[in-house]
């Protein structure tokens, strides 16, 4: 039985492990191997607190458990304590005893961030320069710190609802040594990846805020309601995510299949290794699908969108089925 | 933070205690200040397991958790470990923090027993003698020594699909000093307490198996699919639980429901307050009303049957109705 405190979980676990184990994860769902159970998320109607459970089992990795917890939003005002609060229970599957209690809120900081990361290093173009961030909050210097790992990045932009947190941006890009822009939102248009990590309730980037290819990870959407982007932007996408059920109803993509603009079907499961081999002969064969670029959507949401005024693809759709089919695709 | 190891719990909760807290939560239930969470439970495809998570908040105690855990039936003939597994953790409903983590297989079986408990308490003639238990596995044990505190019994009577494992329940009757009988079915019409505790898939007592009046309490269903008594047992009773959605989806009113034999509005909220002054009334009255006696089904099942034979009732409906509002009914 092993029981780590949240505050020892920063000297055992690194940005790399938690990337590692979020990848293989999302390999397991895809071959599933892997798999979550539904989500408990209850209004307790005490303390204004949503409470709930994520638990899952994979089979592969022999990991079955539970994080329990949620989001108490006086704690920071009222007891100087974080607003999100967690704990991550494991199980051994051979018995069902318990085997450990871990503090759960720096876990839940780096898995987010690895998620969108696992995102950018399968999906993202490989000469990505410029980093949007939408929301500048306590999590955004996470997911801001996992991705300039992943492509050569030479400058960070970002927006924020409330401007005045934009210094949390600046931050992260002076440890990484990279030039650091507040934009308004149609500046959106220049960022090769965008991560929006809001707890918003309205799409804030519009379809028209986003230039044909890039990347976007939609984090901050996981309970029925919330909302980062124009439904209609999933319309010009190629979706993935991490786990489509819970996209669909409670994560970023609920709204463009409640108004009927998109399909369940049209939601892919990320699957890390063939989207890499996709992404590679693309690339060796000196091609890069722009108006039809890949994106993923996570259980929050990450996406490529391609704009309406998207350069037309110059290849024939047997010379694209001949490259998909080298790649292993599809992967459905 | 508390963390009471499993072994631990036996020195510290006592069949009072249980009783005192299964009592008070039921009543906090049929107030609105407790309820429970939806129950997530999983077939892991591992070790044929089922795993998942029954939480709640009870606003009125304070208290806020989950318990975890499941059942691995191959823990005992494989380990030597008991096939049911559970965990209970608690957390400050002020903060979200962990507060507690109980081993929870003995309380398990301390709540399952007080369930049926109060249940005799509220529900039951005051007279009973004869106390009737289908099933004899580890848990029919705890349910009979609880049972058994509450009515004057005299006779425990008993029948189990696997006659051997019948020394258990004579155990706990030697040890209130009262006789055993192992019985077929049909010996059951001598009971005034009837508790079913097995994991039958199908209906083990039929509806004529039973004498009007008798107190009957489900004890084992608590999935989709298992079953213990003829659903035709509910329609000629009056049918109570403590948590009516479980009861009509996992417990043992889905069968009934299922078949239009019953309605969810058929089954009503135990409120042990009112429910006992209703009987007390009625007791002070001169007065047992047998053919429509009162029941209880809990989240497993507790019911009374009066069976098509029973006596006419010799009261006016203006004198029932009189008594009736001297107890506090209705109480939904």
């Amino acid at each position: 039985m092993y029981i780590v405190p949240e505050k020892a979980v920063a000297d055992l676990v690194t940005r790399e492990a938690s990337f590692d184990a979020v990848e293989k994860v999302f390999a397991a769902m895809a071959s599933g191997d892997a798999y979550n159970f539904p989500v408990v998320r209850e209004a307790i109607g005490h303390e204004d607190a949503l409470y709930g459970f994520k638990g899952g089992f994979d089979r592969a990795g022999l990991t079955l458990g539970l994080k329990a917890g949620g989001y108490w939003p006086n704690n920071l005002e009222k007891r100087g304590l974080i607003n999100h609060q967690s704990t991550v229970f494991l199980f051994d599957p051979d018995t069902g005893k318990v085997k450990a209690m871990v503090g759960g809120n720096l876990l839940t900081a780096l898995r987010t961030a690895a998620a969108s990361s696992v995102s950018i290093k399968h999906l993202a173009r490989q000469d990505a320069k410029v980093i949007g961030m939408i929301g500048a909050g306590h999590q955004a210097k996470f997911q801001l710190r996992a991705a300039l790992e992943q492509r050569n990045f030479e400058k960070v932009i970002g927006w924020n609802f409330h401007p005045e947190m934009l210094p949390n941006l600046q931050e992260v890009a002076d440890e990484a040594g990279l030039p650091f822009e507040a934009v308004e939102l149609d500046g959106m248009r220049e960022a090769d990846v965008i991560i929006s990590i809001t707890s918003s309730f309205d799409a804030i980037l519009k379809a028209d805020q986003v230039s044909p290819g890039t990347h976007i990870a939609c984090m901050g959407t996981d309970t029925k309601g919330k909302q980062e982007v124009d439904p209609q932007l999933l319309v010009k996408a190629d979706v993935f995510t991490d786990e489509v059920a819970q996209s669909i109803s409670i994560g970023e993509a609920q709204h463009a299949v409640a108004q009927g603009l998109i399909q369940e079907a049209d939601v892919a499961q990320l699957v890390p290794l063939r989207q890499s081999r996709l992404m590679d002969v693309l690339q060796q064969e000196g091609l890069w699908i722009r108006p039809r670029a890949l994106d993923l959507l996570t259980n929050r949401l990450v996406l490529i969108a391609h704009g309406d005024d998207a350069a037309p693809l110059d290849l024939s759709a047997a010379d694209l089925g001949g490259l998909l089919a080298k790649a292993g695709w599809p992967w459905r």
